[in-house]
């Protein structure tokens, strides 16, 4: 307590003030909890949790911490270096208005900014019907069959659509075709993909990919230069040759051309960012991917089918997750585990918001100021490139090339260089009467100052755009009433606040999930996203006006350094898969520059995410499973055996730390040791460095990479299922190999290819972990850390004497000595009474809890990770509800409910079942809805009862419901 | 629809595409609508209810409509010429951080700024719990026996206590003494309140009022000077002459200082802007109200307090509604009928974040940097006029003032000018050691170019304050524990979320209330309140940084004329209310400047709202009711009779058009000729502003003065309760008459006196009505007033067959004609069933509405105002409720069910109820949860049972619940 007198300024001024905001334990509970687990201090709990021998060495080098106003100042600040420019860039990146109730009820909104992926689809309702409509949406104006729930931009939508084609396609062939006007960082990313896998890619004028073999080719519909072309024959000659035809396309333009899938296309993908999303440097934004139905089973990536619930009421759920590499590890073909769900919502909201009247007035807009432009600026004596065009015009410009972009850039509008001498526009949404006259006075004083400027006069009563007659769209789309009837701001609000209100997210309840680490995403966090600063941003505008987002990659790089021990970063990875893929890509690199490129074989544990082996196997490697003891550890002596077995081609080995059973394993420094004495590179998971950091160091203790999960340790919010962000860290001598990206000149030598279509990848999310860091400082980021490891520790005392605790070390602790999860084993009930893990999760729900994770690693159990953001009370009411559930068991054990009819096998109950006139279960409705008392003050309804996963497997829909459905 | 070969640049543009937004009807749903009602168009059904008599003479000069993102730039730049520099003027206005946390979830979230006053108890229960925290809040920091829910600013609530001195005080004295160092601006309020009620303010220093006959005595603590001074022994002296005293408080100061109560002040105020509102210009913020135990049924405002519901569990309500105005009008002495609901729910969750603990840290912060800056200031050779202080410091400055201000203004900082020779400076949460350096530089240079400054070093372990030892607090506060366990972001998300989740506000339901108008409040215009430049100015700041506030003014000053047909206007009314009282203050000064000051009888018919008569008797004036036919109109001859019999006193007539009753009365011309021929004025009460803008002007058809409710007809959103804004409109020959407000330098001689502490009132939320009629343009806000008066008469067709509509005219339309609103009779319905209009109402909750207006204007009523803003499907799930209640009812009457046992009677029915294991009533569970399908699918369950009015009136308690009570 402050005494009125006298107190140091050092102790008013608070600068640590956030630290305190973020971890939810107050002093006082400590000491309490310490006291559950059975250690003496915080400090003792970690000592005994975390092996000496891999402690970190001294302590990070971080700016001490700011307040919440001062870093908000300070980030505020480094915004301002950026400068926001008009920019007709284009290249797959465009201004663009977000609804104003979108981006506060939504984009801004922890509602739906904090909830998790929706593996549980009973509290998921909400955000899946709007990834419902995405699908939808997407396929609608594609024309395609299949849609999945988006992707993580579009030139790795490329890269997926490419090896889907080599996976489903007929051709034997090797050689991917990508024509000339495809963007240019798609092409990037496409070759970067390609090489390890040992696919050639060639590129040529699209016309060329009839005259040439290949399992696949792509085309931008328009193109990058604004040509809109017909691609009907040119599709027609791949198919001829066994090709299958993949069409990256603007679903803008769709609304006004022909679909993809009425030219004939296999495979669609491109990006759904100028649907309301901000081009924030290059991301985040929802990429799309849909296909024909017979490849439907192949599809990458997130799916959202519609199944029904027990009661038989339609009901959401993903789809087909058998395909999923975290299911079926040794089939995966894609390492894709997330996708970009907040920007996909926006997208499908923007559609829902405008509806194909409003989407094709905003498209015919900008098609006709195109044709407006384009007459003026040959009123003015330029010549166009192209005949026809949607949004983009490129002006042959000749010598004129450099005067005209300097002078647009002092007039405060960013064009596109299209090669030596030509200049490209390109229109959006945000294009006004203005800017076309600020461009027809560059384009106009380049060559003779006071030269008289068109006029809108003639164009007054409209003009015909330059879209190919031939092409014209007469196809019906976005026709269900989702995209009719929330057309009032009224109407789309109660709709988004109607959809949000089904789930659950960290807004109400703590989300427990092991591996996930569902931590607060702090407001001030949140706030300087949307700044137009960091929002407004083109990622290949010129490098002077990025100065603000470099400061801010240097900064969080070192930042990261420091939290991970590593030398050096790239931010570029736009999810955890994203980073392991570019880790290993770093690793073969290294071993090809030493003339070691026949080092293709990576030791993965059993116990390893699946996303490890697929990984591996897209990077061209070997995957050679190592064994597990009982207690979860990697079995060093099998290592070692196989390590000896392939010492040669030993490229890698890659495990988990602390491990996905929860274990700090003793051995690590051994297990690096022999890795690299064998030649071989150590890849650490950083999946679970919310254990770590502060605390102990991958880069310090043997480790080679690691990728982060920015969306787990450094509280980017989960989004529904995305954003995510995945920096690769690395030791020093692997630096030089760090992704480049040579579409936006960055990059040396030697340096691994482009792993996401922008620089800094999903860099708009980027100052949520700026900020958390600035503000925990290095105390307050390892508090966090040791907070997490006594919140776990004292979730697994609480609950040790009702569920068996596995991998909990030996410890003299209550709690067993987990680190910041644990597992409970919920196998030998189900062995006793028939109850599952699963019947424990739908019942969590009618306690107001989202489930744990579900029988991962280790099916059968639940995987339980508080992190360092819950409060005593809330851990308090998440045990209640654990015991709770365990004497609702015993009730089953013995007798008094029978296995096939009780609160757990039935849950979870919708308030319908429950106020049903007949009830005839061997429990009573409150025994159902009211376990405990304090829910009777707050109760969360689940919106349905439990998902029929397989009628939803065996029926598969993905579209919007007929409202019939519903009646 | 569109074609894409060819539309005009102005279709495709658009820039009117907000109208379509605001307005919920489409164009197809219109035809349909008409069709119901009788009506051939929505032309020919306007000029059946609109009289022809009233119609405009012209349509409205208003610049052509923008879109969203068009006006949002426009008002960006209006928002530019603001220049926002540090504020250290203090005087009631501090700089504060708005916790991220709540200013993105409370101030920026529909669910809370949607919200109605919570009249309907059970649909308010989360609001009201804030609340009540406030009441708390402000109970324990004053040290008083109660508080209000908020007053509308300190310097009104200082009035306020005037006249509640005045009222409750044994003195029969009519003197009220006011210290010499309170905020002038609440000195200029009290004065314009005092002269019509013919009480004499007295000024002098704080001392003289012990030897002062006086009834009440208002004292600042700290005054305006910074002076924290005993009040103990002069408020002895106050009481023993038989005064009461008078406490305006600084809350933070409380947290360090004897409170009021302590000090023996019988009623304390202030404001509670400085816990995390914006200065906004000077509002919207709460002021609080405090008073001793005794005198809690004469305290004027807003009380929550808390009662029982129908099952006995804890729930809020409204407490001693009987003494407002609206209810016992011929009794009431505040015409107070609103609050500032939104700034109190973000100043109550200030104190909940932050907590005993933190507020003190930051008050010692405050007043250690204040005995720093002293220090330093004395260092470099300057004199200060107090000893004590708590934040403010007055320097005494000599001839250096005026070079001190404009240096300072140089600087980035504005001081205060403490007279000819002084200057003020004020810290507050948000100053920082880096504006001590800059302020002891500003006073440095000003002596010696380059002298040195003070060092932190001496200071860095603190400083004691400069408060009076003698002052120091020692009680407690804050002790409950709602202030003190959401310390974390998480928790404080958790309870603010789990607080709106309980309320019905408009993001989830219409809210049907008449003569509320509970229209859109759409985001794009509620995204500039919380811009820096209107949300970091201070009211008092030099005129030159106001600059953009000033075009705010004028432009909208402008718009609002050609919307009433008036000539001049002053947004200054922070209330209805206000506004009310300050045009018939103009019509007293007009009379008086005349010669005529003894027009003092004021008319007003028996359908007027409560608020006209007690405003007429605030500003002195004699209510004269006069009588209304059956029909609800005027009766014209009453009137006629009443004018002849008090011609030579006549001063003012009030009505409300069109009526209270929802008609448009033919004869208003007539009416106003007549009042106009004895020498009185007409007042047209502006509430049903909706129902005329763009068709008719009151200014036209001879209203002489209004006030608007922008918080109605102009979007500004409820929040809860409060801030409304409430402009006064006045003809040509009362312009020179309306408020000045000379505190800030403004007005001439013979203007009325300020009404609101601030030149601009609730400054901050105007440019929400600004962006609406940016955005709709003459042709929008005119479709807007005819789709209100078009839903309205849907509904009253809709309903017709099943409750007597009430003064719905004689037209040939099946809805009978009503204006924009429909009074539904139930009384003879509970001649014969029992069923009251409240059972209807609380029953409309069951079916997830919020209820329409309860018995006001008439008894045993609910009047339905649907507004312009709602979409035919809500209109008929509305539509459909209602006709299901009257089959509800039909089975009361033939005795299916028992009058004392039916759904209607037992509503609203929560959860709990409903879940009982055993099911007495005559009817099912799921007739009580499910009378109509729809709510299966979208249900809100009200979080408590019916709230027992009596029982809380007679248990009078008002602040938080002891935890002991919910268990």
């Amino acid at each position: 307590m402050l005494t009125a007198a006298h107190a140091p300024l050092s102790e008013l001024e608070a600068h640590d003030d956030f630290v305190e905001r973020h971890i939810g334990i107050a002093r006082e509970d400590e000491t309490k909890m310490l006291s559950v687990i059975g250690a003496a201090s915080r400090q003792a709990l970690i000592d005994t949790i975390v092996p000496t021998a891999i402690r970190r060495a001294q302590g990070m080098h971080l700016p001490t911490p700011l307040s919440e106003a001062e870093a908000l100042r300070e980030l505020k600040a480094l915004a301002g270096r950026n400068r926001v420019l008009k920019s007709f860039i284009g290249q797959g990146y465009h201004g663009t208005h977000t609804p104003a109730v979108i981006l506060r009820n939504v984009l801004e909104n922890p509602s739906w900014y904090t909830a998790y992926t929706p593996y549980q689809a009973e509290i998921s309702q909400g955000r899946m019907e709007a990834l419902v409509n995405f699908q939808t949406m997407v396929c609608d104006l594609t024309g395609m069959a299949i849609a999945n729930a988006s992707m993580l931009d579009e030139a790795t939508a490329a890269a997926e659509a490419m090896t889907l084609a080599a996976r489903v396609g007929k051709s034997k062939n090797t050689t991917f075709f990508v024509a000339d006007d495809v963007l240019p960082q798609t092409l990037e990313v496409v070759r970067t993909r390609a090489q390890p896998l040992g696919i050639t890619v060639l590129t040529g004028p699209a016309e060329q990919a009839g005259q040439t073999e290949c399992f696949g080719a792509l085309f931008q519909y328009p193109g990058v230069c604004g040509r809109v072309r017909d691609l009907r024959p040119v599709i027609t000659e791949v198919h001829a040759r066994g090709g299958l035809a993949i069409v990256a396309a603007d679903l803008l333009a769709l609304t006004l051309l022909a679909s993809p899938g009425e030219l004939g296309a296999d495979i669609a993908l491109g990006t759904t960012q100028r649907f309301g999303m901000p081009m924030g440097n290059g991301g985040p934004h929802a990429a799309y991917l849909a296909c024909k139905d017979e490849f439907k089973r192949s599809l990458p990536g997130r799916l959202v089918g519609v199944s029904v619930d027990a009661q038989g009421a339609p009901a959401y759920r993903l789809a087909l997750q058998t395909r999923e590499q975290h299911i079926r590890r040794e089939k995966a073909t894609s390492n894709i585990c997330t996708a970009q769900v907040l920007p996909a919502v926006v997208a499908s909201m923007y559609a829902v918001y405008h509806g194909p009247e409003g989407l094709k007035r905003i498209a015919l807009r900008v098609a006709t100021y195109t044709a407006v432009l384009a007459r003026g600026l040959q009123a003015l004596g330029w010549k166009l490139k192209h005949e026809h065009a949607f949004d983009t015009l490129t002006v042959l410009t000749g010598s004129r090339t450099d005067p005209l972009l300097v002078d647009a850039v002092g007039r405060g509008m960013n064009l596109r260089r299209a090669g030596p001498d030509a200049v490209g526009i390109t229109l959006d949404e945000t294009t006004t009467r203005e800017d076309l006259s600020a461009l027809w006075q560059v384009f106009a004083e380049v060559v003779a100052q006071g030269q008289a400027l068109p006029s809108f006069e003639g164009f007054e009563a409209g003009l015909p755009t330059l879209l190919p007659a031939a092409l014209q769209r007469r196809s019906a789309y976005l026709t269900h009433p989702v995209f009719n009837t929330h057309r009032s701001e009224t109407e789309m609000l109660r709709y988004l606040r109607s959809l949000s209100d089904k789930d659950l997210a960290l807004d109400r309840t703590m989300i427990p999930l092991g591996s996930c680490t569902m931590k607060l995403n702090a407001t001030s966090e949140m706030i300087p996203i949307t700044w137009p600063e960091f929002a407004h941003i083109h990622p290949f505008a010129p490098r002077d006006q990025l100065a603000g987002y470099e400061l801010l990659d240097q900064q969080l790089q070192q930042w990261l350094c420091q939290a991970t021990g590593y030398a050096g970063i790239s931010l570029q990875p736009n999810a955890g898969s994203q980073g392991e893929y570019a880790g290993l890509l770093v690793i073969k690199a290294y071993h090809e520059a030493r003339g070691e490129g026949h080092r293709n074989i990576c030791l993965i544990p059993e116990s390893a995410h699946g996303t490890n082996p697929a990984s591996a196997q897209m990077v061209g490697m070997q995957v050679v499973v190592t064994k597990c003891d009982r207690d979860g550890n990697v079995d060093l002596a099998d290592l070692r055996a196989r390590c000896e077995q392939h010492s040669d081609k030993l490229a890698a080995v890659m495990i988990t730390y602390p491990s996905t059973h929860g274990v700090f394993e003793t051995e690590v420094k051994a297990l690096c040791e022999l890795v690299h004495q064998h030649g071989g590179r150590v890849y650490v998971d950083g999946a679970n460095m919310n254990a770590l950091v502060g605390v102990a160091a991958p880069g310090e203790f043997g480790g080679d990479v690691s990728h982060l999960n920015l969306h787990k340790t450094f509280c980017i919010p989960h989004g529904g299922g995305g954003p995510g962000v995945g920096p690769v860290c690395v030791v020093q001598d692997l630096v030089p190999y760090l992704p480049a990206h040579r579409t936006a000149g960055i990059g040396s030598e030697g340096q691994v290819g482009a792993v996401s279509a922008a620089p800094l990848g999903n860099a708009a999310v980027l100052p949520i972990s700026w900020m958390y860091v600035r503000m925990m400082g290095a105390e307050g980021l390892r508090a966090a850390t040791e907070c997490a490891i006594l919140n776990a520790n004292y979730i697994a005392a609480r609950l040790r004497p009702h569920y068996p605790i596995l991998y909990s070390g030996g410890s003299e602790l209550h709690s067993g000595g987990v680190a910041h999860e644990c597992i409970l084993d919920l196998r030998p009930l189900k062995d006793s009474t028939g109850i599952s893990a699963e019947d424990v999760a739908k019942r969590l729900i009618d306690y107001g809890f989202h489930a744990p994770t579900l029988s991962f690693p280790v099916p059968g159990t639940l995987m339980v990770e508080p992190t360092e953001s819950e409060s005593l009370a809330e851990l308090d009411r998440f045990c209640d509800a654990m015991i709770a559930i365990r004497e609702e068991i015993r009730r089953v054990e013995q007798g008094q409910w029978p296995q096939d009819d009780n609160p757990l096998r039935n849950a979870p109950h919708t308030a319908q079942v429950l106020l049903a006139s007949v009830w005839s279960h061997a429990y009573s409705r409150e025994d159902a809805a009211y376990p405990v008392p304090a829910l009777r003050r707050q109760k969360y309804w689940s919106p349905v009862g439990r998902v029929d996963n397989v009628y939803g497997d065996r029926n598969l829909f993905c579209s919007c419901v007929p409202v019939a459905e519903y009646q």
